[in-house]
C-alpha cells in the first residue's frame, strides 16, 4: 500500500487546507474532526507520512501515543467528560477513510452514545469554539 | 481514580487466571479477547499497572503502541485480514469494562461488521486455535 501525498491530512499538514488546530509539536498535529461522532472529537496525526499502523515508523507511533495521551487529558478536562474512546482505523475494511494515519480521541459522557458516522459536516463556528476550549485546557 | 489490583487482567498477569497468550515481552502481554467482536480479536496490555490512558506512564504507553503494531501485523497476517480496527476505552462512559489499560486489535474483513458486545463467551477451543495461528504468524 502506498502513501498518497494528496490525502486530506497531508494537505492540512502542508497548510493547503484549513483545520481547527488544538495542539502541535514538531512531530504531531491535533485538530477537530469535521464530521465528529460527538462534541470535542479530535484527531491526532504524526507529521511524518504514513498510511496507517502497517507502515508507520515505530518511533513515530510511540511518539504519537504519548501525544494522544496529552491531547486526551486536555479534551477530557475541556469538556468535563466522564471518559474517552480512542480509535485508530486501518484500511477501508478497518474503517479508515483518510489514508494518513490518525487517532480519534472522543470525549464520552454517561448515557450518551456515539453519533453514527453520517458524513455530515459540523458547524464551523461550533468547531472553532471547541478547539479554543481544548487549547485553553492544554495551556496553548 | 485508583488501580484495582484484583481486576481480571491483573490476575491474568499474575498467572492467577488463564489466557490464550499470543505474544509476550518483559513489558507487555497479548492474549485473545474471550468476548470477541470478531474472529482474531486480541488484547494487548502493559505489565505495569495502570487504569487507563489517564494514568499510564508515557513511556509504558509508547512501548505499548510499538507492541500493538507488532501484534497488529501478526493478527492481519494470521487471518489474512483486509484491515484492522484498533480501540482503547477509558472509564465506563468510554466503553471500558476491565480497569487495567488495554488495546483492542481486531482484524477486519470487507463487508463484515463488528459483532455487538454481547458479553457471550467464545468457544475456548476456537480461541486456542486462533492464538496458535497468531503465534505462528509472529514466529513464536
Amino acid at each position: 500500500m502506498v502513501y498518497d501525498q494528496n490525502n486530506v491530512f497531508a494537505k492540512i499538514l502542508r497548510g493547503e487546507l484549513p483545520c481547527h488546530k488544538v495542539y502541535e509539536t514538531d512531530r504531531v498535529l491535533a485538530f477537530m474532526d469535521i464530521m465528529p461522532r460527538g462534541d470535542g472529537h479530535v484527531l491526532v496525526v504524526p507529521k511524518a507520512p504514513a498510511r496507517n499502523i502497517l507502515d508507520v515508523e515505530p518511533d513515530d507511533l510511540a511518539n504519537l501515543a504519548k501525544e494522544v495521551q496529552v491531547v486526551a487529558k486536555g479534551v477530557k478536562e475541556a469538556f468535563k467528560a466522564d471518559g474517552l474512546t480512542i480509535q485508530q482505523f486501518n484500511e477501508s475494511a478497518g474503517g479508515q477513510v483518510v489514508f494518513h494515519i490518525h487517532v480519534h480521541v472522543i470525549p464520552r459522557f454517561e448515557g450518551v452514545a456515539l453519533k453514527p458516522h453520517t458524513g455530515q459536516m459540523e458547524d464551523q463556528e461550533k468547531l472553532a469554539r471547541s478547539a479554543e476550549k481544548i487549547r485553553a485546557a492544554l495551556g496553548r
